[in-house]
């Protein structure tokens, strides 16, 4: 029996001739539930419905949004052995503290964040001229797509991530396209954010749920003139095409595609505590397998003692540590291929290389190392993402070098610098940071990547390629809701009908920005 | 003699082997300045030399460019009389008040905020967590491509205008493609740019110029991946292509492109004051001979006797002002092609319709009608924009139809409703102004949309196609300046290592937003 799709509020049997079915990853079986692959047909319904949604919520104040969306984390709780149970068959992560300690109680933590900014408006920064007799705030921008990657089932799915809460919050509602590794978990979160509509009395079609699409729906879809805009986290391949679509519409859409997240380790910093960095490093990148965006799978060190000494620690640290189980065998088989594309350029594998070492689909934790020089011959190719377990180690010659290599980056979500206590790093750190600062979205300092506060000063977004703008970031509230908002000014509107975060009176104690001073006060 | 580019802060012999020159619209001679279109060649080098800059300013406070920008107008007002005589001989806007009085102090005063918010730091959005030790902010994207339209030789010109003032404070290089209507004007502020430069010790590269490029040339610069972001403001057809070379490459592009503003004139409102409106809509629509981006191209209102006394009302007041003179034998084809194609639609035409009528490159004030089923049957087509002194005005039987003709607008920089004071047109507002909400990015209330105020809570922008992106106004302080801004954050970082804005100590008073208050005191 293939899965129902979750359109206008009903789960309906899909029209789909096409249907697929996940995997568990530990087992290597496949997995019994049948989920639809759905036609144009029935995603233009889904479409309409959306539209349609938009439609009758405009101008509806934002403690609607945060109703739903507080509602909708509570039955997400009430549903926690189940999804947990889902999850951990679909993607192999571990029940606890993974998935039940970690990326749940995130993901509510999330909902409920996004549900207070959407509660006190503060999202819209609401800005007033009372001179000029302007006001403007930011507006829902209309039917949201999202879709979610492979990684993180919980805290980044289309139907209950950051880029679902946001477009909810900023009063959107969201066609949300599973992930095909992880269908029936985000079928249960479909069955909970309905039932949540259903508590709050929200439109049907606040929340709908296709589990997979053609390319080319997935392009139509995109790019449809009753979307308002896209979120999309995942490969860089699928990204970037679905991007064009997008782009060719006028639509917005907003990816998070592909990093590395280089990591540079300053010679001051090995020989004050090389053991403690190592550990370091170990851990961040073996951490879920290293299936995280902001895993560090480029480490620049200096290519004398230190630095060798560090790899050889690294590499005896890798092959000592557990070997994860991959999200899937499209994950290992593209991990592969990275190797592969390494090796050939040149780099040497000095732990791992080889599939197998761990419970059903894995690869052996790998590191491979190459020379600074080489690496400045064909930086391009030594940017190679292995999505996994992996990283690759480059011998820097000296700190000049470690400028040019930061100056070939690509742009990625975080770059990070590790330097000794004492000073001795302050002038190589003085001498690489801006170039690195340039490249990446976030810049950190004696600690790795791997951890994404949710955090309002939290930049999870980069310069292209690591995203399509720099300007956005994917986390952090309320930043990551006006991705989601149209710029909605009022010329000379008449008091009466002016939204309420713009009224005289500041009903919601919302921070707005009145002649040019920030203010919960009222006006006048 | 062919005129020089300006590379690097050196007036350079083009290699160009194509030329052109302006012409006077007023008396439709060549005007004697040859300037040249450049090759790929010198413009890769002005690129670099762009890129060289921003890599010197890298963390350069917000002060470097506000001295500049400061000195940059002062240096503007002391060539007024030079300015306003070429912009007069170039685009035939009258020398007084249009572009002494109106236009050129309007462009110091872009460029003097502009410097305010760089020197104050508060377009940067400072951001900061305490507990998470996370803080953030925008800093520069990397050198700014800006197009300038044709409609403003001063206050949207590539190397004075919004945008220009825009990228400078965020810390970006400029390079400026001149407006091909208006060189010599263009010419004159790179002299005055070239001066401010030296006077604040700036990197010669922080503004350059280019006349022209061929268009193939023009998507590689907007594409380059030197380049951090572009600024368009023109026609649509230009501007898209541009905008698909820039996405291509994952390079933002800001465009403000063509916009009909709509204007809805409810009954009571014309039973109130409808001299009064005809009069206002009249001035607004003439006013610069039509040519600005907020013209208001289409107006509706019921066909019934009130709709059909503003028409006729209307047609006389056209009929009796005077006919300016267009920018250019370009625009005059444009509008009469756009004429020809609502023609051929059905429009009917109750004033003017036929070129000439003023002095030099004319077309009389033009006024067309059409009944609003006609237009709800193909309502792309009667959107076809006529760039200039003219409006179509759509009688629409009841207020449901005009519903219907706001539902299917296209996105537009403005939208307008004229109702009246008593409140019988109360529940047509809250009809039509959810539809036409969405559609526009300022909404306005019994004003016509042509003047766009320099304010914080001014939205020069809307959704697509009138922009590229619903979320970014070209106009107002700070907002336009984070167009030109990536998001930095800094995690974990030593606080000698901070940017002087992200310190504990505030030392410039900056507004930022500390654990979740907006603030201008110290942290701590």
């Amino acid at each position: 029996m293939t899965h129902s799709i979750l359109l206008n509020g009903a789960w309906i049997a899909s029209e789909a001739t096409q249907t697929f079915q996940a995997a568990n990853p530990a087992t290597e079986e496949t997995l019994p539930g049948v989920f639809p692959v759905s036609p144009w047909s029935e995603i233009d319904k889904v479409i309409q419905a959306a539209a349609d949604a938009a439609k009758e919520m405009r101008g509806w104040p934002g403690n609607r949004f945060a109703e739903f969306l507080d509602t909708y984390a509570d039955e997400i709780e009430a549903r926690t052995d189940e999804l947990v149970a889902a999850a951990n068959a679909e993607t192999g992560l571990p029940v606890s503290p993974r998935l039940k300690d970690g990326e749940l109680p995130r993901t509510t933590n999330q909902l409920r964040q996004a549900a207070e900014a959407a509660r006190t408006d503060s999202w819209r920064c609401p800005t007033i001229d009372t001179a000029a007799g302007i006001r403007a705030m930011f507006g829902p921008i209309g039917p949201v797509v999202v879709f979610g990657p492979n990684n993180f089932p919980f805290a980044f799915n289309g139907i209950a991530g950051g880029d679902f809460a946001a477009a909810i919050a900023a009063g959107n509602p969201v066609i949300a396209k599973g992930h095909s590794c992880h269908p029936e978990t985000t079928r249960i979160f479909a069955e909970a954010a309905l039932a949540a509509i259903e508590k709050t009395n929200m439109p049907k079609a606040l929340v709908q749920l296709v589990y997979r699409t053609s390319h080319e729906d997935g392009y139509k879809l995109v790019s449809d003139s009753r979307v308002g805009a896209s979120g999309y986290t995942g490969a860089r391949h699928t990204g970037l095409k679905l991007k064009a679509a997008a782009d060719a519409a006028g639509k917005p859409m907003y990816l998070e595609l592909s990093s590395i997240n280089p990591v540079f380790i300053l010679e001051g910093a090995l020989n004050e505590r090389a053991d403690a960095i190592a550990d370091d490093f170990t851990g961040s990148c073996l951490m879920g397998t290293g299936q995280f965006c902001t895993n560090p799978g480029l480490v620049v060190v200096p290519a004398n003692d230190a630095g060798n000494g560090f790899v050889k620690s690294v590499a005896e640290k890798f092959g000592a540590a557990a070997v994860g189980t991959m999200l899937s065998e499209g994950v290992r088989t593209s991990f592969a291929a990275g190797v592969e594309t390494l090796q050939k350029a040149g780099v040497e594998v000095v732990a791992g290389g080889q599939a197998g070492g761990g419970t059903g689909v894995s690869f052996n934790n790998t590191l491979m190392i190459v020379g600074g020089s080489r690496f400045l011959e064909d930086p391009e190719v030594f940017q190679t993402e292995t999505f996994g377990n992996g990283s690759l180690v480059v011998l820097a010659d000296d700190v000049a070098q470690m400028m040019a290599i930061a100056e070939s980056l690509e742009g990625n979500l975080t770059g990070c610098v590790y330097s000794d206590t004492e000073g001795s790093d302050d002038d190589s750190y003085a001498t690489i940071e801006p170039a690195l600062r340039t490249r990446v979205g976030r810049l950190l300092n004696d600690k790795m990547p791997t951890g994404v506060a949710v955090s309002a000063a939290m930049n999870h977004g980069g310069p292209f390629p690591s995203t399509g703008h720099p300007g956005f970031t994917a986390v952090g509230v309320p930043a990551a809701l006006t991705r989601f908002g149209m710029l909605q000014c009022y010329d000379n509107i008449r008091p009466e009908r002016l939204p309420v975060v713009l009224l005289d009176r500041n009903r919601n104690a919302a921070w707005r920005r009145i002649d040019g001073n920030w203010s919960k006060a009222d006006v006048g």
